[in-house]
């Protein structure tokens, strides 16, 4: 269908002032935020409600116009944008922000999918409740998007991913049905789980509209400590003693290599190394707990630490005593994704081993890049307690403008690193997702079996593709035998 | 196809050895252990390895044969034995019973489906590690069962569903196809979440083989304590005030109605009541925590309890000062079911609403119970902290011997109650199942659109319906619609 008859569709549907076509409108929508990944749409369409993205959905589907949905526009996959064809819708969520019901005795909140994440955050903490869901694009990242993605962050150590914080949700799917599943219920044994098929599929077999929300008691005893050690083993025992210790109340359980802690401090302004000297790798801790002072708290870290100073794994340890000390403890970790943009061009990879091989990891991808890119330094930065790396491989801007074929040193040093992740049992993609950048790789280090039953769902809820195509599978078009 | 052929075909593919016919040999696997439910099937069959499941499956589905998967046989919902066509073949897993692997670095372990519950709890504490899915059949019951059920019981409040515990599965599919998902990462977003549509789906949609097990740090402090109040708003204050003072500790949260307490003491032998006099409601709490002492532990509930015991809302307290004492007000819980069936014939509903409804749904369904059906005591047990209760109907063994249409009272009485609960956004099955006792709820209370998709599934995975055939989904034959 052309596009001014799309266009006008669309207007029908959901009014004149929620649809955009101007080109220069539409394009703080058709690139991501890191400018990596760019594409084209018709249209840019803003329904305000569920209703409307039923008929969105319905009216494309029957049309063959392909749909993007987009949140907070913040994958750094190449999921939230279209792609080059021009032809296609663009679903912003962003007019669908309104908080449905926060209900603190239930500890649940209703919102709907366009909710920035760090507003649902404060909403939660004004009625002395906690959204644990903690990444660095909160403030801009909108909750659908969190949660079509199963988006992870500091906290999944003790919360869990974002699937694990929904309790229901409200779907379109593909073909304009919409399924309400917004429930706020902690047990439910009937019949089949749908929710968490949506959850972490992309916008591939619909798109979520609303979600009910799991609140926790707000945490009134917070301590921070950051660990300096010697090797990445004796960081893994330190983090495996923690969590041993501390299994209800460490909620955060970072890793930084040298280099990353060194990056940090380079690019940031008014920073000072809390260290005298970095340490190899520093090991950021978190404990947090609903009551009790923050001085007691400390006080059991510290006791629980103290093991490992006398006996030399940990070799300094710092405690921070008040909110500003704590702040300025993971400023380090928070600024590390812009001070890696400024420091060169970092090739990052989104890796997961069970933890206890994190040590094996580090090592096999320091020799494969030791030996095929030198000139590349390994920084590393991660999720520690959740076995989730991001593993980069660092070039300095000018090595880099001078690299004639980037693209086959990105996907040959990438598949060095995931080869080695799936020997252990790993993943090349823990939290970031498949979006577009990743398709490839679900054909290569996906087991067939299970990719066919993938392309069995997508076959089976978007017969005719419309929703977010390209994404997440690999050969759709395959996908149509079954 | 006939029988004879059938058991040759069986014992062809898995060995004379792992298959039985002789009705004598195959009676206990056809009547449930409440000799509530009961069915036939051609023969028996013990499939050694994740091969033999799937060639078995394969040949079923091939020839038409529907199949029956039972664990340990402890379903309340009729859900472990086959229908009354005699032709089926019923397959036990007990024989898949090794544990794989038991990796307490990454606190993971790998068992096949037939390890019975308490044995892989066993497992764990031996290498100073915690399995925490608890409860009351977990002396036979099955994981893969209890995988097929999504089971809950009393740790769900601090450890999630059965679901929750699980990194990664192994399902063998209708048509014989293994997906083998065993994987021990926490985080791994790459493609669709297969893993939770197989757990709870009641072997309808494939055959759990084995599965990859969360575990956690061994609990070395302990707290337990029983806390008499006045009304059921009282007690469900109180244990919100403990969600939110102990959210990392508060692993149980029991309520036990006075007519409940009573029953468990009446048909005990050797039990006595640790209170005075029994309280209007019971709520049973434990604390658990990693590091420090059980007395440390019990001083900051003492702590805790102590402002709700001054003011009132607590009439009464006991806080076990040893492993005997916490066994005794553990062993009143523990014995409800056992004392239930003594006491008379009791009509159980396994609801759950929002946990702070929980004293609307006790009144109005209190109402209901005593304008149709005087002669029936109300009897309340539950997992307060999950909203879910054990709401029964308690009768006479006389009274109801006397009833003459038993399954119209029962019908009309459980959808009373099950209306209840929808109306405060509930469930008429929160931790029990579907099975073949609550089909018919599903077609009347879910909505219309979930119902499709469910069938969609169901449809997609097994088009010739010979899993499970007659559980969890209504209108099996409608769904071939779609």
């Amino acid at each position: 269908m052309n596009s001014s008859s799309l266009i006008a569709a669309m207007m029908e549907l959901v009014g004149d002032a929620n649809v955009i076509d101007a080109p220069s409108d539409m394009e703080p929508h058709l690139i991501d935020w890191r400018k990596r990944h760019s594409g084209k749409a018709a249209c840019v369409v803003f329904p305000r409600t569920t209703e409307q993205v039923s008929k969105v959905l319905a009216f494309c589907n029957d049309n063959g116009v392909k749909v993007f949905p987009q949140g907070g526009n913040t994958s750094v996959c190449g999921g939230s944008v279209p792609d080059h064809s021009g032809q296609s819708v663009l679903l912003n969520m962003r007019k669908m922000n309104r908080i449905v019901e926060l209900n603190p005795r239930n500890n649940s909140m209703t919102v709907e999918a366009g909710c920035v994440l760090a507003d649902i955050q404060s909403a939660a903490l004004e009625v002395d409740r906690l959204f644990p869901l903690t990444l660095g694009a909160e403030g801009s990242c909108q909750i659908g998007g969190n949660i079509a993605t199963n988006a992870g962050g500091t906290n999944v150590l003790r919360f869990g991913n974002t699937r694990d914080l929904i309790l229901g949700i409200e779907v379109v799917l593909a073909d304009g049905r919409i399924w309400n599943g917004l429930r706020s219920l902690r047990k439910n044994n009937s019949g089949y789980d749908l929710k968490n098929l949506f959850i972490g599929s992309e916008g591939t077999l619909g798109v979520v509209t609303a979600a009910t929300l799991k609140l926790f008691p707000k945490p009134h005893a917070i301590a921070t400590a950051m660990l300096g050690v010697d090797t990445v083993s004796a960081a893994v025992d330190e983090g495996l003693k923690l969590q041993a210790a501390f299994p209800g109340e460490l909620v955060g359980l970072e890793l930084i290599s040298q280099s990353e802690f060194d990056i940090s401090l380079r690019h940031a302004d008014n920073a000072r190394n809390p260290f005298q000297k970095t340490p190899n790798w520093t090991v950021l801790v978190e404990l947090a707990a609903a009551t009790g002072t923050s001085e007691a708290l400390a006080e059991r870290l510290t006791d629980a630490l103290s093991g490992s100073f006398d006996n030399g794994v940990v070799q300094d340890a710092l405690i921070a005593s008040n909110e500003q000390q704590r702040a300025e403890l993971w400023g380090i970790r928070h600024h590390v994704t812009e001070a890696n943009g400024r420091e060169g061009m970092g090739l990052t990879h989104d890796i997961a081993v069970p933890t206890y091989r994190i040590p094996d990891f580090v090592e096999l991808a320091g020799q494969a890049l030791a030996e095929h890119y030198p000139a590349a330094v390994p920084v590393v930065v991660g999720h520690m307690g959740d076995g989730n790396l991001h593993y980069i491989a660092m070039f300095t801007h000018e090595y880099w403008a001078n690299v004639a074929d980037k693209a086959a040193v990105q996907l040959k040093l990438s598949h060095l690193l995931y080869d080695i992740a799936a020997g252990m049992g790993g993943t090349f993609s823990a939290e970031h997702g498949i979006g577009s950048l990743h398709v490839s790789e679900m054909g290569i280090y996906k087991d067939a079996a299970e990719i066919a039953l993938m392309q069995q769902f997508k076959q089976l809820l978007d017969p005719k593709d419309t929703m977010n195509p390209g994404r997440v599978l690999p050969n759709q078009v395959a996908a149509q035998d079954h």
